[in-house]
């Protein structure tokens, strides 16, 4: 095993190839990046091994990521009844399909279960990334596509513990899942409750005391913060990275007059941590076990991911008055299932709820709605 | 074990507290965080767990320390002749002082040779660190701290490989203490050639093609450079922070037109990491090995410690015609021994060459030293 300095070093060289990819096909660097993760994976050359280390900083990388993406959204964006519209659909609909497919090609009920729940997910850093990289963050879709987003996390555990409920051939227990919405609920409503205490605060240390005299002391409170939203979220089930989104939508806007700058350093972090999190993305699938008999099933999964993402959130969008192209983009930039639906994936196998042949299905359908979406957002008219 | 996320938030809410008591005793943030380390390390509340994660973003932290104080210095302040005779003096006579005091507590020639060699390294980040948060990492004292601190790590290299040939028992293998003077200096001496190659090749870079497209890629290639260097510095047997520092001070000075600002970038991700580095310092002792038969001995060690790197560095300093005060400065400035002897501990006490009891002496004395010269530094005129 190299040295932590030389696995990085390589990993960021990698990423940089994947930056000079994505400038040659005119595409996102999340595109490049996540290519070139898949030509030094086990796919293809095998240079890169998937260490403990490069695993734990790409998970800094989501989650700075998110960080970063927070701070540009103010928390009223956030919270509106029409993004629980589009997230409802956009989780119903993958399910239902999901359920048929499984059973249409001879998968019994947990199995089936299982594969409409892997399609209900959607990873908020791929989308959020490309709108970020566009400059379109502030744009209604964008907002709609981010809110929904986090909703689905939320939405998303609740459907992944009753699938795993249901294979285990418990009933369903209803107290069980009604804690957990209670849990996730509470836990955001009092973060946007929290979050104008939580500025004041930040804003009133920094002009007296120890922030004043340290400019170090509020960035390194606002990240031990958005570490701690995490972790909350985390305990709770959430996706840690929904906590970290929450934490920088709580500080959003805030200027400090004697202290480092937030949202730049944010920034920062997140440019080093975030490459690394989006070429691990590409080393984690294994193309070669995309074998002959499992193509006719992936194949179809991987269009009725993407369908009913585009059709369920799209319809969602154009009744919740949308336009017709905001509403594809926000259909699309629902799709990528990213690393959520590879995790949701690994439970799955880990708890012998589904076999290897649907365990690779799932990650490929991951990696590949994660590809499209970019360069789809990016040609869309809006 | 809490998760990452925990785990990382915990260590950062520790070092706010750090902070706190470093605004309250009015000393340098560092003396406070490594307090606070102690404080919750073993020593005494064994709250924070000394994690591999933890260990690894520490060592991150010392490698982006460096970096970012390798940015604030011209390559050719750092290689000058007097700096080579100040690092030269305060190898000597600390190595002697070690070997002789070993000695009289009746250790064997092994243990002497390596108690002499653990209070010849100096570690760079405590010192520099101070400096650059005092705004002083311009004055001719502070460089010639860190040019005679880089010269110190190599020639410690010289002298541990040394004390470790002489405790195997093996004729002193003038052949291979050779090749890693060789090879140090070829490193060394082809990062400053290189210099202005690489800086060319970055401001070039800047111009054009997919660094003007993605103001991110040179910020990574920045940080994938400095990784590279650490790493290379590591295999020759350096320490990986003495390649950071010099890929930092290839870098210096250089301004970006369409990318974004190496220094402020790395200046970021030093606050964090280095925040968890300092931490970590003192985390990694327990005070409770200090037991009272080993206590004679230990604080004889660290008035040898100090007295021999004051003494010794002081009058090379003076003879190199600096000012009395800026050669108590450099004496004082040269004391820390950091995590370099404590590393240096660990391995003569796994290969067996100085048992519990010189190791606890040697990890203390690090540690004290490391805490005393940012207090003397802070309260000298100068």
């Amino acid at each position: 095993m190299p040295t932590i300095e030389l696995q990085i070093s390589l990993v960021l060289l990698f990423a940089l190839a994947g930056y000079l990819l994505s400038s040659r096909i005119n595409q996102s660097a999340v595109v490049g990046i996540i290519v070139v993760g898949i030509i030094i994976g086990p796919s293809l050359l095998s240079i890169v091994e998937y260490s403990d280390a490069i695993k734990m900083l790409a998970h800094l990388g989501a989650i700075m990521l998110l960080f970063a993406i927070g701070l540009e959204f103010k928390i009223k964006d956030i919270y509106q009844i029409k993004y629980i519209f589009i997230a409802l659909i956009g989780i119903i609909l993958p399910w239902i399909a999901g359920y048929f497919l499984g059973d249409l090609f001879g998968y019994g009920f947990k199995e089936s279960m299982f594969i409409g729940v892997s399609l209900t997910a959607t990873s908020i850093a791929i989308t959020a990334s490309v709108l970020k990289e566009m400059k379109k963050l502030n744009t209604p879709a964008a907002k709609a596509i981010i809110g929904a987003a986090v909703i689905d996390d939320v939405l998303g555990l609740l459907a992944l513990s009753i699938a795993i409920q249901s294979a285990k051939g418990d009933n369903i227990a209803i107290a069980e899942i009604l804690t957990i919405a209670a849990k996730s609920t509470v836990f955001l409503i009092a973060g946007i409750l929290a979050a104008p205490y939580i500025k004041k605060l930040f804003i009133k240390l920094d002009e007296k005391g120890v922030a004043k005299e340290f400019p170090d002391f509020l960035f390194i409170m606002s990240i031990m913060f958005c570490f701690l939203y995490a972790s909350v979220a985390e305990i709770i089930g959430l996706s840690a990275i929904v906590g970290a989104f929450l934490s920088g939508a709580v500080l959003e806007g805030i200027k400090f007059k004697n202290s480092k700058d937030l949202k730049e350093g944010a920034e920062y972090l997140h440019i080093i941590f975030g490459a690394i999190f989006f070429i691990s993305l590409g080393i984690l699938v294994n193309l070669k076990e995309l074998t002959f008999n499992i193509l006719p099933f992936f194949v179809i999964l991987l269009f009725a991911a993407i369908l009913t993402k585009v059709i369920g959130c799209g319809i969602a969008s154009r009744l919740a008055s949308y336009s017709k192209n905001e509403s594809l983009v926000i259909g699309f930039g629902m799709s990528p299932r990213g690393e959520v639906a590879m995790i949701i994936a690994l439970i799955g196998l880990t708890s012998n709820i589904i076999n290897q042949d649907l365990y690779v299905s799932i990650v490929l359908m991951s990696l590949i709605t994660t590809i499209i979406t970019p360069i789809v957002i990016r040609n869309l008219k809006w």
